[in-house]
């Protein structure tokens, strides 16, 4: 892998294989180059030189995305941040961390824990994605309803912008209403206006262990009843709430071999988790939440995990997602945002119409009800299906206050669609902005919009 | 008020006198007319026809600010958005609210505590100040600690752009990766990028009564080990953390007739509330760490209020502003932004510095520490002098990861400080991102940067 700078090199000799894909299994091309900056003045020498030549450049995190926003194409050259992956300072007193760009979900995690803090943002992937990624995606997770998305975890951002400008808006504050605040223009725009080579994260006071509950419910409406009441019920301190569909818990549960915690054969079922002070108290608040719930009818099981053993049962069931994925290829999978009030009619019109048009595929629907966000996977479809079955999900959210994606991204893979659920206007604003922050258009080109 | 529309008026027989001045007492001259539409086309068909003819304007919400921003010049076009008040939907069962923007937030705090909700964002301005200026300005307030600045109670935003665009983002998903975030672009940019004329708002479960507490400390690293302490403690959720120095204990104590609640003659004094589950058991969480920081040392005495007429007393001390402001006259005030650990050197440089160059003046310390907030009322004195303390405030800033406003906003008054705690880089990606909006700089001009 050639890696002089600041000119780029001509011809590559061999790129790695792991350079070419995403978790999406999409693959465009062969880059020229894949350079592996250790600072950011590299970072800014190295699209310096682009931006003069016009050269195309692909930004690359951990290649865990599911958009293929950061696939590359022939003849481009790649960034991947792998090598700045620092954790350069925590300031253990107000709970504050600077990290590069390039380290992982899972160091970030570690170095907070290691400092007595807590960072909360989770994935699947936290091994291998990197802070940067997260950030430039908007990452969501499992933890959004108590503590939101990534954004709410980023107090400032350092980025090098197309021509090699350095925006350094490192501000660690909370508030701070001197000018516009930057950062908003790199976290969720997919590397398309700058590449983020450092962040200050917030970190949060390490949360007592949680009491984790299983239950199964008659409706998506009983579940939002259940989860509006859960927010507002005395002592619980909602962490998590995954709701799955019954097919979702019978598959996993033949996939894995896990039991059904609760009744089984019932349409909807849900985990919950509630992290609070005191933890003979806690099990309590959550407990007594949920008798109530089974008195009103919103739930008709459910069953508090007895020990960590029994929780982690109870996540496996969740987190039966990889083995489905085999089981079910090849998928289409969706990753919907709607409001609460919408999501039972959309779910049962797409169960109605997918399990009337492919009745030999499974559709499975799950998600974290309490950030709005609705995945489903389907298949076995075959080939020439698979675009159908877009249609249709995504013809099903206009009109409905919607998002085509609540926390994968667009990248290559949603750009035909974004239309659906955002509007002329606002696509022409996305414009002017990548105009007036990367003229020439080398970053990530082709992402999100043209 | 002449307001015929869209054709604009040459001659403006009278102005009120009220759409003159904000807070701040700054007056700029006559504008030409004053507008005060009541539909978002109203607005679009306006700035049409202001953009065609280059003709700048001035966008007003309650006039409530201390920045200037919304101060009209002569010969402007003042938009004025209090008669677009509708609160137009409120979704009790998630919690989500769609309000125009001239609402008063007092309207919006009651329309949401009559759906059975809570909308936590606070201000002294409550019952003037618009809801759209409070996104304008991304304001703060007394609940920042537990709840965020407006910015985190918003979902989405409907903005008209310089050319009459209507740009409607008005999700209401707690999560949304489908291309950047444009809400970001209206909120904290003062008007100067488009006319927020809608949003959709995020409400909270109510919280229990609070647990209101006022405590006395040694030092201000006293009081950032309590508030770490605090955010820590088991049962407590802080919803405020208002540290005051004893100088404007002592002031405020004299101006309002009001006994300091614990040991007078301390040095810093700290006002602090909780709310909590189970009110029984939570005055107890805040009890049991308060009992601990005193056994620490952090804090040298507390007193919890036993009613809600001595929490009103302890809070009464706090919000004092209004007669030290007379009294004090005339006052040079701030609104400054640190870490925490460059609190206590800045303010013991500053009460040094202040003190031996104007002895016969105050020099208040007080703010929202959990927010990095510190503001500083100083005075009285004489005309010449306003300037030297400004630069002598700005200069202690410098370096120090700090910002000049924390919630107050640039406006007018502060912008020849912005590059104090803005790069030179950040402030031209802000022009760039002007010039990429309103190309001919007819929005709000001569506001944050030129």
């Amino acid at each position: 892998m050639t890696e002089r700078l600041p000119s780029l090199p001509t011809v590559e000799a061999q790129i790695e294989e792991r350079y070419l894909k995403d978790w999406s299994g999409l693959a465009r091309g062969t880059p020229r180059a894949v350079f592996r900056p250790r600072t950011t003045d590299e970072v800014s020498t190295l699209l310096r030189d682009c931006h003069a030549r016009g050269q195309p450049v692909t930004i690359q995190g951990g290649l865990t995305g599911l958009a293929g926003g950061a696939v590359p194409a022939d003849g481009d050259v790649v960034v991947n941040l792998e090598r700045m992956n620092a954790i350069e300072h925590i300031d253990a007193l107000e709970g504050v961390m600077c990290v590069q760009a390039g380290a992982t979900l899972q160091a970030v995690q570690q170095a907070a824990a290691d400092a007595g803090w807590y960072f909360p943002l989770d994935l699947g992937a936290r091994g291998s994605c990197q802070i940067g990624g997260n950030a430039a995606t908007n990452a969501g997770g499992e933890r959004v309803v108590r503590y939101g998305t990534m954004r709410d975890q980023v107090l400032g951002v350092e980025a090098v912008l197309a021509d090699g400008t350095v925006l350094s808006s490192l501000t660690r504050l909370v508030k701070n209403s001197a000018g516009l605040d930057l950062r908003f223009l790199f976290i969720g725009s997919e590397g398309t206006l700058g590449i983020i080579t450092r962040l200050i994260l917030k970190l949060q006071p390490v949360p007592p262990e949680p009491v984790t509950a299983f239950a199964a419910a008659e409706s998506t409406q009983a579940l939002t009843k259940l989860l509006r009441g859960l927010k507002r019920a005395p002592g619980v301190n909602l962490t998590a709430f995954e709701f799955m569909s019954g097919e979702f818990v019978d598959t996993a549960g033949r996939l894995s071999e896990l039991p059904c915690p609760v009744a089984p054969g019932q349409p909807w079922y849900v985990l919950i988790e509630s992290a609070e002070g005191h933890a003979s108290h806690d099990a309590g608040a959550l407990q007594t939440a949920l008798e109530h719930a089974l008195e009103q009818g919103d739930i008709v099981d459910c069953a508090l995990a007895a020990s960590l053993a029994q929780a982690d049962a109870f996540w496996r069931m969740r987190q039966s997602i990889p083995e489905m994925l085999t089981a079910l290829a090849p998928t289409v999978n969706f990753d919907c945002g709607l409001p609460w009030a919408e999501m039972g009619g959309f779910i049962a019109r797409l169960q109605d119409t997918l399990q009337r048009r492919y009745p030999d595929a499974r559709h499975l629907f799950f998600g974290h009800m309490g950030d709005n966000n609705i995945h489903l996977m389907t298949g076995p479809h075959a080939g020439p299906d698979m675009h159908a079955v877009e249609a249709e999900v995504y013809a099903q959210l206009r009109g409905r206050d919607g998002t085509i994606s609540a926390e994968h991204g667009i990248g290559f893979i949603k750009k035909p669609f974004l239309g659906c659920t955002r509007s002329a206007a606002e696509i022409e604003v996305l414009r002017r902005l990548k105009s007036a922050l990367d003229a020439k258009g080398i970053l990530n080109p082709g992402r999100v919009i043209d």
